[in-house]
């Protein structure tokens, strides 16, 4: 790996906004999304799904299905290669195979209303439709549970007969819904608590909540008979994807082919597979390609939300505002099967703090509910709303301003977390001094039922593996080749660290996102990582070109390659400063010196810094209806090296606003029997442009010593504040506290006693 | 570059037959071709073609075209940017911009029949039909020229008013048809003959033929509103379509990416442009994608065949069957345009002897015919022609065995061509010997009317740029992208390259061939040189990978990477005899262990050997219809080490059977207003197998010291020899010597003074 450059350099491109590469494509229509995707003697497919939360499946015939005219294949569960219990790691943590082929189609069990059965390839989308009314499921129905209080109850419906409770690396012996217990303890939790002269304890609860992506799931899958599996398909991450069908459909990666389409959103919700697996068998059984695409109801129904949890948080603090003890237990709904993110919401919780003496508890529970999957800093923000809040009432006990009280208790470098790591170079305390002194915390809020809310929010970021290409053209312009699919920007953050290294403007980069077979593997566009480490592998895959351009101005200056030097985009020879050549001049004569050049890198960086956010809202809570209204709104974060401006703040942007829809609206209505009642845009209320005011941003530049231009991941930490910040904010303007998500108008004027 | 190993080696995958990876798609009917590739919104292009084979365009009215609902657009050369007289070099030798542009889309004349003077846009094909029905194009029609010997005379009409033959390096003043003389003179000629006590003088003319590849030209072209255009074609190189597009379009290199679909056959053919540019001008002006497909009288009256030749040969030896002198005369057709393959020609012609005097003059001459092109070892076969049964005459007259006269004037390691190069180590005499040693050449050819030819073969492919990728997959697998188009099964030749490298099976290579803004500068496939060289930058790039396997390899067992040995896909360390890890092993670690691998190269070699062949004919002749029966054929070709034997043998075979075609069926047969009377494969007769027996194939490996694995080009050199080996059989069944192709029944018949 080359030198780290830190951010106070000066950069030529790193910092600027140019505009993005897709651009043109995606406002006038061009981009290829899935839904357009469509090729010669396609098949549609449809899937049969659930109409019980919970149930044993007795038996499924398809031969009416099959006979129908139109029909070309029907396929189920049986047709899935035996999945056994093995574990394996799909990239994001250990997954257990037998479930992640149940979830995609169930065999014996249906564990959630919209759960996949079935699936069906006919020659128009109707007929599919109409074939999946004569598949006929003999159903034994059993009683759901739906929320994670009641699923860790002793005589709770159990979901998974063999799950065993794994608990500090051991198994359980008794049936339960409770997969895992996670424990990390820091200190003496015990004694901390007894140097505490103020305690706070409470408990929360949050709702289950979609990513809500424009665009629904799709898969056009073509299986050739020489076994070669090609499948087209709108994902976070083409190999991850390669590798889970590799593991479901028991393929070899090397017969897999996975071409990312453009991407509608995903925010974590586009690494699971779902449709492509029956896609691909059906295009097997038929020898045609088949595509399938959800709608929004099978999305909400039985795609991955964010899990519900119940959370207790307790901290301690002296008079004097230091936090002494803290404590958490948080369990969260991981949905039909074990996998919640309650692990990332144990290493998140207090991370923002130095806290000597600290425990978190964290579960992983199973309910009738859909699997739940990645959501922008998954548990993170249902961990902040619980500790951010806890932390508000103490401060306000203690008569401590919110950011005074946080920053006297402010992790820094050398801080240990709870759950073990120590942090390196962070820009936690800048970000809260920052919002400290910025023009909105310094305006008094004025005005009856208005309160002005505070909280920090901390996402740790990955890194993982990626792979860059590029090429030089003869017009001085390169090619960059990159197998991250871009949801926010990325072929611009990533051409952009290129063009930095190889003295070049942004647009003489031209970033391409291709399939698995055309690049090195890289890990999805998730954790935050993709400016990172795939902009690293582009920042190496630029040296290793300007490595061999250098060569190449020896050989034609018969010098010796260590005397050639490169600056401003012009190379030259030590001591002859009359000797110069742009880089256009010497890409124009490579074909003709010893060929073309081709740069490549992978790389596996390790230096992911942690990501600190500080949010600020004011509200105003209408008395009457309980409605609240943002009234202004200010994220401020550090993002290490903003590589590109504009995507930072739009993603700060995107993720307040997301998290302002947990905070007010967004919930999953389960009815009694376990189905979710408000499964359309209409009814699943998400905020628009008119609940809002506009996100005001504030980039904080701590660079990350673990990247060339010190950049952090930015897409995540921006979801964590809000629920904590506008709970904070709402007290303040009402004087109760909330401690359940989403707080709606009802929620409010309850807990005011108003109904 | 790393060492060069002959061939001599024992290899375990170069030299096998693997099944070709694009096997299943191509048998099936997946594999995509540009007929039937297809985008939403697309609008369907039509050309419109001169009726005259010379005339002034007064005036172009596309008025009422325009009008007729459906049409979407009409270009003509006055929405060429305005292409000057510029010389470029768009790789295969330096281009008239004006010429290249005006061949597209005729400006002030056009040049032949079928010369593209319009292209119009519609909604469906027959609509766009309709409309060039309804384009008024007012011409002043000239006298026109299609033999190269009218051409040449004094007070031939004048092609070109501005083009004056270059000679020298001189420029001539006169107006003219002969755009280039070439001289090429080795010794003293005129001394040479002095010593000649033999002397056979000769001379000759071959007719225009085609390439005949079963696919049409197409392209389809999307002109986004950012600039960015994109092109999907039948192509030989995509690199060459976007350097081409560049410059007659004026528009920059990196705004274009060219997607190279499958490919129906080239043979040469497939390298300039025709509809590509006409598209792209059609999708600008309309914003919508647009194909253009010709037919088969478009190809065959518009795009290049080989040139037709006159050519003059004279030969002296002594009477032991030593060659002291030669002198050839070579005129060629350019076509329309300049550009020829006379100078190929001119290097190949008594490239097989080792001759003291010589002299060769070439002529490239413009005449009203489509512009010629290159066709498979583009010239050397008109020159062999005429110069091998120059010699089988002379052998004749000395009473020695064909082949035994050639192989004692045969060049070797040291001789020098009369236009310069030295030979380097070549297999032109053990190609002689293989076939004088064959079982074919020792069996006596019985029976009447009956005769057996020889003749040998020479082309001296090229070297040129390519560059290749490959990444490690975790099974062990590796994924290899390229840029070079796969006619002739170079997918598999070029993986198996990196196969041998990496001690894997070549079905554990999986190569894709992608588009120009997805791997680094490509040539064309063509020149013999995609296996050599592009086969070369895979063997880099499996180097590459394989230092970096070696140094992961080193970090995992913290040892010294200059330790680390790997021998049958098992790597170890030097002196520990225990530690063993396969490559599957490791590539399983390798994203837990510092990230993946992917290796890269670009080469632009240089030791690209010249290819021999000689070929054995028997034939009989009917002495009543005149009618040639091929009976038994040999072709024998030097491959240096064979990658592929089996395609290296399709190769030849595929070449000889063109060739045989040459000999005695293909001719454009044009009319005195200079209009092709036989565009259909109706009319224009090509072999079938039922006129062929099996073309039995000898190949010879003399390891090229300019490659890896001592791999020579093989796809050129065998279409060489038939037409002069088929000629030297006919005379000696007939009596009667042939001078002019084809040889038709009627032209044997007329020569043998029977009608």
């Amino acid at each position: 790996m080359a030198n780290i450059v830190l951010s106070r350099q000066q950069f030529n491109v790193v910092g600027t906004r140019p505009i993005r590469h897709d651009g043109t494509d995606k406002v006038t229509g061009r981009a290829l999304y899935g839904g357009d995707f469509r090729l010669p003697g396609m098949l549609y497919g449809k899937i049969l799904r659930s109409p019980h939360a919970h149930a044993r499946i007795r038996a499924i015939d398809t031969s009416a299905a099959e006979a129908l005219p139109g029909v070309r294949a029907v396929v189920t569960a049986k047709d899935m290669p035996g999945a056994d219990d093995r574990i394996t790691d799909l990239g994001e943590g250990a997954v257990n195979l037998k479930y992640l082929s149940d979830n995609i189609l169930a065999s014996a069990k249906v564990l959630y209303k919209g759960h996949a059965v079935a699936a069906v390839a006919a020659t128009d989308p109707h007929t599919a439709e109409e074939a999946l009314k004569l598949i006929k499921v003999e159903y034994e129905v059993l009683p759901p549970v739906t929320r994670v209080r009641d699923a860790m109850q002793e005589g709770a419906p159990i979901l998974l007969e063999g799950l065993r409770t794994t608990s500090m690396g051991q198994k359980g012996t008794a049936p339960t819904n409770i997969a895992t217990h996670l424990h990390f303890e820091k200190g003496d939790t015990a004694k901390g608590f007894e140097q505490a002269e103020v305690i706070v304890e409470q408990e929360f609860e949050t709702a289950t909540v979609h990513q809500g992506y424009i665009e629904f799931h799709n898969a056009t899958a073509l299986w050739n008979t020489d076994g070669q599996l090609t499948v087209w398909c709108s994902t976070q991450g083409a190999f991850t994807v390669r590798d889970q069908l590799s593991q479901v459909l028991q393929h070899p990666v090397a017969k897999i082919k996975v071409v990312p389409l453009e991407i509608g959103g995903g925010f974590g919700g586009k690494i699971p597979l779902y449709v492509d697996p029956p896609a691909a068998l059906l295009s097997r059984k038929t020898g045609k390609p088949v595509k399938i695409v959800m709608n929004r109801a099978e999305v909400f129904e039985a795609t991955g939300p964010t899990p519900g949890s119940w959370m207790r948080v307790k901290v301690g603090a002296t008079r004097d505002g230091k936090i002494v003890a803290a404590e958490a237990s948080i369990a969260f709904e991981a949905g039909a099967y074990p996998g919640s993110a309650v692990g990332a919401a144990c290493m998140c919780a207090f991370a923002p703090y130095d806290i000597e003496h600290g425990t978190v508890d964290g579960y992983d529970v199973v309910v009738n509910k859909p699997k739940s999957a990645a959501y922008r800093a998954p548990g993170a923000t249902q961990a902040a709303f619980a500790v951010e809040t806890v932390l508000d009432e103490i401060a306000e006990q203690l008569g401590l301003a919110p950011l005074e009280f946080r920053l006297r208790n402010a992790a820094k470098e050398g801080t240990r977390r709870i759950d073990g790591p120590v942090f390196n170079v962070i820009g936690n305390i800048e970000c809260m001094e920052a919002a400290r002194d910025s023009e909105h915390w310094k305006t008094p809020l004025e005005g009856p039922n208005r309160g002005r809310g505070v909280a920090q929010g901390y996402w740790f970021n990955v890194g993982l593996q990626s792979s860059c290409v590029i090429s030089v053209n003869a017009d001085g312009t390169v090619n960059l080749v990159e197998g991250s699919t871009d949801i926010g920007g990325t072929r611009a953050s990533i051409a952009m660290q290129a063009a930095e290294v190889l003295g070049l403007r942004a647009e003489d980069v031209k970033p391409t996102v291709v399939d698995t077979d055309s690049i090195g593997y890289t890990n999805v566009t998730g954790g935050s990582r993709t400016t990172f480490a795939t902009g690293w592998a582009a920042y190496e895959a630029a040296h290793d070109v300007l490595r061999q351009m250098k060569d190449r101005v020896a050989r034609i200056w018969e010098a010796n390659p260590d005397d050639i030097t490169y600056e401003q985009g012009v190379f030259g020879v030590a001591g002859s400063p009359d000797r110069q050549m742009s880089f256009k001049e010497l890409a124009a004569k490579l074909n003709h010196t010893g060929g073309p050049i081709t740069g490549r890198a992978s790389v596996d960086p390790q230096g992911h810094g942690g990501a600190f956010a500080t949010h600020i809202v004011d509200v105003e809570v209408d008395p009457e209806t309980g409605k609240v209204q943002i009234l202004r709104y200010t994220a401020v974060q550090d993002a290490g090296k903003a590589i590109h401006p504009s995507y930072v703040e739009g993603q700060m942007q995107g993720g307040a606003v997301q998290g302002i829809g947990w905070a007010l609206n967004e919930e999953y209505f389960m009815t009694e029997r376990g189905a979710m009642a408000n499964s359309t845009f209409l009814d699943y209320r998400m905020p628009t442009t008119l609940d809002l005011p506009m996100i005001d941003t504030i980039i904080v530049e701590v660079a990350n010593p673990g990247h060339p231009f010190g950049a952090r991941g930015v897409g995540e930490v921006p979801i964590v504040p809000p629920p904590a910040a506008i709970a904070n904010a709402i007290s303040r303007a009402t004087g109760v506290r909330l401690r359940t998500l989403p707080m709606t108008p009802g929620a409010i004027l309850k807990a005011k006693g108003v109904i």
